[in-house]
């Protein structure tokens, strides 16, 4: 099938999987924002085999992601450290983190929790929100063309709205509202 | 090696990952949340092989995140929708979609926007912040143990910030603050 699928031609998310998308490489992330810098660091904090910590920084480097350093403290060794790509993962680290922390931990109680180092108080769930700072649910959103869009996202996203919806650009809520 | 990893140990982001750090995963629950209901509404729209499509729902439904309920307008389809613990996954999805917006669409130019319905703005940027709103980048956060922490617990996080941060509990800040 040659049609254009709305996962092609929609950089976002899907994009953003086939870059991310892939358990050890947010897992490395995650130590770098911890502060582990060496192979050896993240070898040992994940328990991940050589070749296959090798391959995911490669390709990190390569997505711009992470960049090598030389370490001031060790001549022959190079650390490892999050581009400003790879810094603005954090959201999608705590994203998925709260989510663990309400579905996945025995009693709903997690063992770890993150709070802000100056006063101890553990951070804000991260929630969607309008901007006046309203709590949205996905029903409350839909896509819109943004601004780079083409004639044809304008055709996918009307024809998607009207599948969905009944109508194009005016959807009815599920929930009430 | 029987060494208890700090992966292993911490059961939100690895166990997130395990449950929808998969490519696919996320991508059925977008659909779901863009009001996609049907099989074959998530084959047509994804470009996904029937057979992954089926495993993938399985292990949804099987995992809590997606559940089956008869379509009312066809008597012999069963559609697929989020549970509570699939709607909880908002964020996690919206904050994908937001840094694949801002680094991953050529130009920097999105050719979707997420918007509120109602007034057709565009929606928040999701940033992390402290209780008080104040935004917080991962220097300005860090591990504690949570309300469900172990003696384990208390003795990884203690090691990790005595190695990452040079002393327990008590984190320099790389970047000013």
């Amino acid at each position: 099938m040659q049609r254009k699928s709305f996962v092609g031609m929609n950089c976002s998310i899907a994009r953003s999987l086939e870059e991310v998308g892939e358990w050890w490489s947010l897992l490395i992330v995650r130590e770098m924002m911890q502060g582990m810098k060496r192979f050896d660091e993240f070898q040992k904090e994940l328990g991940i085999a050589r070749n296959i910590l090798t391959a995911r920084l490669e390709r990190l480097i390569e997505l711009g992601i992470v960049e090598r350093y030389p370490l001031p403290d060790r001549a022959n060794t190079d650390g490892y450290r999050l581009t400003a790509k790879g810094e603005d993962l954090y959201p999608v680290i705590v994203a998925l983190m709260q989510w663990g922390d309400r579905w996945l931990c025995a009693k709903g109680k997690p063992p770890t929790a993150l709070v802000e180092h100056r006063t101890g108080q553990p951070i804000e769930t991260l929630i969607v929100r309008s901007k006046g700072g309203k709590p949205l649910s996905y029903h409350d959103v839909r896509y819109a063309p943004g601004p780079g869009a083409t004639k044809t996202t304008h055709a996918v996203i009307d024809g998607r709205n009207e599948r969905v919806l009944g109508h194009s650009g005016n959807r009815a809520h599920r929930h009430g509202s």
